[in-house]
C-alpha cells in the first residue's frame, strides 16, 4: 500500500467540487459535491445520537433502498439541519433532486450530509441558485478535490485528505480517496446504520454492498470511533464510503489489502480531524497495549484522550502523571494499579512517566523540567499504557484544551 | 426540617479545627480534624475509580473493621497520596497513629482522607510536628468548625458548610452538619464501600451502623454522585458521616425526616462544590422530568451538566439550544426528539428554549438577544428538560466551562 496524491478524486471515475452558496454569511464555501462517473455501491455509518440530523436520516433512508445506484454525496456546511424535523428532511430531499437535475444524475442517487448550527432551517432556496454554479466547477478540470474538501469546512482550520493505492491478491490496483471535517461536537460512535465530523471515502474497487458496509464498520471502529476532541457526540456524524469498479478485476469483498486500504484513508482523517479539533495546539495518541480485552483496550485509550484534566496538562506541557493514572483508573478497564506503565513514545528511547503505578524517577529533581520542556517541543504527544493484563490494545487519538477552545465554543455563533 | 448555624459542629459532642503543617507551600491551612467526644456509628462511601488512593483504602478498610467506635476524621490537603502504592497506606497508618496519641483517641479511631496533586508521598514527619498545634485549636473555642472547612480546600475559591435540624417521628430533635471541597477532577461515582470531593457529615442522631450507611449511599446517589465539574471520577472521593447520639431519644434507621436532613446536608454541600467547580463563573442546574425510569433521568440530566459544548457556551451566555438537544440525544435516556421541551425555570414564567423539539420561537427575531442578557445576568441557570416519556426526575448540577478552568489546569502545579 502507497500513499498517493489525488484525496478524494485519487479513485478513477470521481470528481469534485465546492462553491459558495451563500449558506456562510463569511462569504466562505459551503457547498460540496462529489459525483462518480458510474453508479456506485455505496455504505454509510451514521450517529449513534438518539436526535438524528435530517441528512442523517435521510441518507440512512436513502442507502437502505439502494446501495447499488449511488451517484454522489452533497453537502452543506454552516447548518446542521437538526433540530427541524419532518420539514428539515423534506428541504433535503428537495435540495438533492434540484441537484440531481441540476447535474444530470438520476432521482435518489446523491446522498445528504450537514455540518453547522443546530436549529435553523436549511436555506434551499439559496442553495439552488448556486447549483449551476456548483455543476461549471465540477465540470472544470483542476483543483476540485481540493475545493470540496474545503467546502465541507466548519469551525477546521485546514482541509483534511488522504489517499492511497492497494495491489489485491489478484494483482488489481486499487486506489482509496478520502476527505474529511472535524472540529468540535467531536466523539464519534457510530454504528452500522446509524460523527460532526463528516467522512467520505471514493474507491474504484470492485465490490458487493454487504461487504463494503462490512468493510466500513470494521474499520470505522478502530479510526473514526476512537477520536475524541470535546466527548460531544455529534447528531450529524457521517462516514459514507463509494466504490465505482472502476479499476476491474474480481470483487475486493474479502480482499485485505482493501481492507487496509480503507483503513489507512481512515486513519490518516482521522488523526487530521484529532489534530485540528478546535483550539488545540497538540495532538495527543495514546496507545493502550497488554489490555485484558479489546473492549478494556478501547476504553482506557478512549479515558485518557477524553479527560478533561489530561487535556488541560498537556496544553500546558504539564507531564500530570496522576492525571493519567486517574483516568486509566475510571476507564472501566480492568487494571491493577501497581502494575502499570505509561511511557512517551521517542524514536530512539522512550521516556518513563508512571512504572508499575508509580510516578517514574524521571520526574524527580528536575526531571520534570526535561519532559515539560519536551512536551512543549512535540506538537504530538504519543503515550503508551501498558497494563499487563492481557494482550489486546488499541488506540486513541486526542488534543489538548486551550483557552482558543472556550473561545471558539464561547461564541461559536456571534 | 430547618436550616441552623454552626456547619460541621452543628451536632452536639463536635468539635473541629484546622492549621497549616506545611503541606501546602503557600503556607495555607492543609491540616483539618473532626472529632466527636464520644464514639460514633460512621458510614463512608468512596469512588469507584480503579486507582484508588491510599486514605480511601485505609479508611474503608477501618470502616469494615469497626464502624461503632469512630471518634474523628483527619485530612490532608496539597497530596492526595495516590499512586504512592502500599508505602502510602502505611504512611497515612503512621500520621493517624501520632494523631491519635496526640489527641488522647483510641487507636484505630480516626478515618483518613487526602486532597491535592497525585504522586508525591505523604510528608508525615512534617505533619506531625504540627500535631500539637491542632490540638490546641480543637481545644480552644470559637471558629473550629470554618477553620476545618478551609483546611481541606485546594483549588476551591470558598468554603462549603451546611448545617440543618429535624425533629423525628418521636419528638427528639436532631442535627446534621456537614462540610466539604470540591472544584476540579469533580465527577463523583461513589459506591457503598468505595470523589476529589470530600464530604462529611455529622450528627447528634441515634442510629445503627447499617441504617447509616443504606442513607448516607441511597442519599448520595440523587446529590453528589449528580455532580460534575469535568467528568473526571478522583482517585480520593470520598464521604463520611459520623453519628455519636448524643440527641438521645430512638434509633432514627427509618425516619424519614433524619434522611430528608441528610438529603438537605448532602444537596447543599454538592451545588456548593458544582459552583464552586475550578474557573466557574456560573451554576448550572439541569432537572429532567418526565422520563422512562430514574436512570433515564439520571442518565439525561448528567448529560447535559457534561457536556464541553453546552457548559462553553453557557460561559459565553449563549442560548445554543442545539448542543443541549445533542446532548441529550446522546445520554442513552429514551427519548423522542420530536416531543422533548427545554426551558430556563424563572420564578415567574419559565423561558421556553426548545419545544416539541424545535428552537423555540422566542429564539428568533431578536429574542435570542434577551435570552443571552438573561443568561448574562444570571448566577444560577436552572433549566429544565421535559421529556414526557414516562414518571422518572432527576437533577443534576455543574458549571460552565471558563478560561480560568483552562488556566487552573494547564499549570496547577506549577
Amino acid at each position: 500500500m502507497l500513499r498517493v496524491a489525488g484525496g478524494i478524486t485519487a479513485p478513477r471515475g470521481f470528481r469534485a467540487a465546492g462553491v459558495a452558496s451563500g449558506v456562510k454569511r463569511s462569504g466562505r464555501s459551503d457547498l460540496s459535491v462529489v459525483v462518480s462517473s458510474t453508479p456506485c455501491v455505496a455504505a454509510g455509518v451514521f450517529t449513534t445520537n438518539r436526535v438524528q440530523a435530517a441528512p442523517v436520516t435521510l441518507g440512512a433512508e436513502r442507502l437502505r433502498a439502494s446501495a447499488t445506484t449511488v451517484r454522489g454525496i452533497l453537502t452543506v456546511s454552516g447548518v446542521a439541519n437538526a433540530l427541524t424535523g419532518p420539514e428539515g428532511i423534506e428541504d433535503n430531499r428537495r435540495l438533492l433532486a434540484a441537484a440531481e437535475v441540476e447535474l444530470g444524475l438520476p432521482e435518489g442517487s446523491l446522498l445528504p450530509a450537514c455540518t453547522g448550527v443546530i436549529g435553523p432551517r436549511l436555506p434551499v432556496d439559496r442553495i439552488v441558485t448556486a447549483l449551476p454554479q456548483l455543476k461549471a466547477a465540477l465540470e472544470a478540470a483542476g483543483d476540485g478535490a481540493e475545493r470540496a474538501a474545503h467546502a465541507i469546512l466548519t469551525t477546521d482550520t485546514r482541509a483534511k485528505v488522504a489517499s492511497v493505492k492497494a495491489r489485491l491478491a489478484d494483482g488489481t490496483v486499487v486506489r482509496v480517496g478520502g476527505m474529511a471535517k472535524g472540529s468540535g461536537m467531536i466523539a464519534p460512535r457510530m454504528g452500522p446504520m446509524h460523527a460532526t465530523t463528516l467522512a467520505y471515502l471514493t474507491t474504484d474497487a470492485k465490490i458487493r454492498p454487504a461487504a463494503l458496509a462490512r468493510v466500513l464498520a470494521h474499520e470505522t471502529e478502530s479510526t473514526f470511533n476512537m477520536v475524541s476532541v470535546d466527548g460531544d457526540t455529534s447528531t450529524n456524524d457521517t462516514i459514507y464510503v463509494l466504490a465505482n469498479g472502476e479499476a476491474g478485476g474480481g470483487f475486493a469483498d474479502d480482499d485485505p489489502a482493501f481492507a487496509e486500504g480503507v483503513h489507512a484513508v481512515l486513519e490518516s482523517l482521522a488523526r487530521q480531524v484529532a489534530r485540528d479539533g478546535e483550539g488545540a495546539t497538540k495532538l495527543l495518541t495514546v496507545k493502550v497495549t497488554g489490555a485484558r480485552n479489546l473492549d478494556d483496550a478501547r476504553a482506557a485509550a478512549r479515558a485518557v484522550v477524553g479527560s478533561t484534566l489530561v487535556k488541560a496538562a498537556l496544553f500546558g506541557a504539564d507531564p500530570n502523571v496522576g492525571r493519567i493514572a486517574c483516568a486509566l483508573g475510571y476507564s472501566g478497564a480492568r487494571l491493577d494499579p501497581d502494575r502499570m506503565d505509561v511511557s512517551i513514545l521517542r524514536p530512539r528511547q522512550s521516556v518513563p512517566l508512571i512504572v508499575r503505578g508509580r510516578p517514574a524517577p524521571a520526574l524527580e529533581n528536575g526531571g520534570g523540567n526535561r519532559i515539560r520542556d519536551l512536551l512543549r517541543q512535540l506538537d504530538e504527544v504519543p503515550l503508551e499504557v501498558r497494563l499487563h493484563e492481557g494482550r489486546a490494545s488499541a488506540t486513541a487519538w486526542g488534543c489538548d484544551l486551550s483557552y482558543a477552545y472556550v473561545q471558539i465554543n464561547a461564541a461559536y455563533r456571534t
